[in-house]
């Protein structure tokens, strides 16, 4: 996953023949690439901005390898003078991002790249491709934790995650939005985070009898177990795992928990809750899962089903009810000139910007007001930090702990309504006068041009 | 991304945790998995299997390394004994599959696996999201190439897959099911795809003038130049790619076409059209792209669009209408018992089981039987075939060009109202008498032991 080496070729063909119609037209000037999210999906309210510890990592490691340079030479598209270019590219641009976990709303640039315009335009496809995907995930993440009103989320999402990178991505950016672990092993490794998981129904049914299973399984886990009851028929499972506690009471062990995946999950988590209440394992949690999302762990919590934690999957590792954001990364000055586009729908805002943020007295966020790099606004937050200059990041990458924090912490100040799981308030986004004012300019220039 | 030694940690850690289990219990008898999908999202009337090759070269090379081991040990989950077993663990089962590109229905293994239960309960994970992403988007994209009614369609996608991983397949699996190619540069390399691809939004912008753009870029590609003219005003575009079209041919080279990615799509096609017809220009062809799937695509062949060709990104990319299926990896023989799970809205099959296709005199698809493995039914086609003997492939795995020959000619005999991309008629898939007695015979079985 990490030969980051050949991911200069993760990219999309015209950005080569971009470059290469650029290095033959001269043009080596400076360029600011913004990257934004151009409109809300159905039910979003805010963003929570991911995937910039992937993106400064691929942009330190930029290059071309010889293989990559003889697969292009033997696409018959490219000279010889650009390839040697290309061979000896690298990323020397300069980058403003959000940090990590930050919240952020529509139109305001989650981070600018400038650069000579070729490096900062080769690099738009795997920009996007990761800021997206992370985004869109930590974004639906935080809309879980926030219905689940307290109650502890696990990522169980990784057989259905579109691939491999994105079953990592997604055991990262669902805990950065606060989950508490996932079941994913190698993202456990490779990002230090709770692994969690006890058994599946194949483990039940390959017993003779369901409470020969769980008395296997306790065996093997005695201070660690969570049966799965619901293989056959959960209310009987429950008292098998009952009789199972009793057993293992009798050992001085504990059972920690049961899980249901199916059927009607609130009805059934309070017969199992009863069961278990009645036998005295008061202490013994119950875990809900099965194709739950926002929309059902909202239920769960208004219905007062008694689960202690959720494990939550496909539909939130998908992003299932949005599955894509309609993000952009569009040229907004090259050498010197701010520029845009103005393609039906799709209208670019010109210039290197800013994001400012308002709160009140007790610390709420209020309104955001997008101007220009240069601009300064009092009483505001300036969001955008120079993380990365000449090629090089200037400070050391947050923790993954430590941007969760900060989500966490962020996530307070903002209002209910804008959080509201269903038709949210929209937060209140402000253009600067002096950038609407280039705005003006700038089509202005483009009309008389043509 | 083929840092293979890796992946047998891409797993959910509970198929450690029963393997633990199951290795104190002695149990190491074999199992049958079955894999299947279990129900048509909205508007799916087939399948396209794809994700085999990834199976089984992953399969091939399951082991876990010394930093795995590491990694599980600190986890204080796991004993010294289990770890040493893992260490020493390989792959050694079965697996019977339907050839990549196959045609499947609901309900339908699309492979089985059969090995000592901790080894074919192990893969699990990566199995289902291999075939998943794989079958999704080769299914996704099988409906764009049907709905496009001949028109070449070339993938891009890349920007917004879910992660690297699904750009690659996507990539793979849209070129399987009928796509021409793709913009993405390293899924071109790896699997030998045609690569396509000229300028952005951004090439156009960057310059002062739009005309300066176009004549830049046919400066750097005389043979190969696509133009996109819809950065500022569509029509206004053509008008200056036929000005540079002309200054082409007084240059004796020939402008080979323009896209147009924004906008009244069908509406901007005649316009442009008739604008290069009009210059004489009859050969420069028209590509359409911008947020295109099956639907879009089906209008605008029914509007009779003057396209010679398409990008299909995102919305192919991600499987937008449909971005998971319900897919499900099933133990249906332990140690030569048939078994089933019972769960609400999840009652599984028992017993390995092979799929007969019938055809009628003309070739075309009838109907489909779903019977035990053992079963022989006349004139009709078993479509499972023994990919895989104790961990080894049993014969070379088919080009992607022989499996998308395959699949094109297979889905010429598919009847058209099962390809309807709205609204599909159901195609007949019938179980056989034997397969509904043991199905009958367990689940009164299961009653019994309850």
């Amino acid at each position: 996953m990490d030969n980051r080496k050949a991911m200069a070729l993760m990219t999309d063909l015209y950005q080569l023949t971009m470059a290469q119609s650029y290095f033959q037209s001269g043009k080596f000037a400076p360029a600011t690439f913004s990257l934004f999210i151009r409109a809300y999906p159905a039910h979003r309210g805010f963003f929570v901005a991911a995937g910039m510890h992937d993106v400064l990592r691929f942009l330190e490691e930029f290059a071309f390898d010889s293989a990559a340079l003889d697969y292009l030479h033997a696409q018959r598209l490219f000279g010889d003078d650009f390839l040697d270019f290309l061979k000896r590219l690298r990323f020397t641009g300069d980058v403003r991002a959000l940090p990590e976990g930050s919240l952020v709303f529509k139109d305001e640039p989650i981070l600018e790249v400038t650069g000579p315009i070729i490096e900062a335009q080769i690099v738009e496809t795997f920009i996007i491709n990761q800021i997206n995907l992370q985004t869109l995930i930590a974004t639906k993440a935080a809309r879980c934790v926030h219905s689940a009103a307290g109650r502890p989320l696990v990522d169980f999402s990784l057989r259905r995650t579109h691939g491999i990178d994105a079953g990592l991505k997604v055991a990262r950016s669902s805990y950065l939005a606060g989950f508490s672990g996932t079941s994913n092993v190698l993202a456990g490794k490779l990002y230090g985070l709770p692994i969690v998981g006890t058994m599946a129904h194949s483990f039940v049914s390959s017993f003779e009898s369901e409470i020969d299973a769980f008395r296997a399984f306790v065996a093997s886990f005695p201070e660690n177990s969570i049966l799965l009851i619901d293989t056959y028929d959960t209310v009987e499972g429950a008292r098998k795992a009952v009789q199972v506690a009793r057993e293992m009471a009798a050992r001085g062990q504990r059972l920690r928990g049961v899980r249901i995946d199916s059927g009607d999950l609130a009805t059934l988590a309070h017969s199992v809750r009863r069961i278990f209440d009645d036998a005295g394992f008061h202490e013994v949690k119950i875990i809900g899962s099965g194709g739950l999302d926002e929309y059902d762990l909202e239920k769960l919590a208004k219905a007062g089903a008694p689960y202690d934690s959720y494990g939550v999957g496909t539909k939130m590792g998908v992003s299932g009810d949005a599955p894509w954001f309609d993000i952009a990364y569009k040229l907004v000055e090259y050498d010197n000139r701010s520029v845009l586009k103005l393609s039906t729908g799709k209208v670019s805002s010109p210039g290197r910007k800013q994001v400012f943020r308002f709160a009140d007295g007790r610390g709420r966020f209020v309104r955001d007001v997008i101007a220009l790099a240069d601009e300064e606004l009092a009483d505001a937050q300036a969001l955008l930090k120079q993380v990365m200059e000449q090629g090089r990041v200037t400070q050391p990458l947050p923790s993954l702990k430590e941007i969760r924090e900060g989500f966490l912490s962020e996530f307070e100040r903002l209002d209910e309504s804008i959080k509201a799981i269903r038709d949210p308030a929209t937060y209140p986004v402000e253009v600067s006068f002096r950038l609407r004012q280039l705005q003006e300019t700038v089509e202005r220039r483009i009309a008389q041009a043509h």
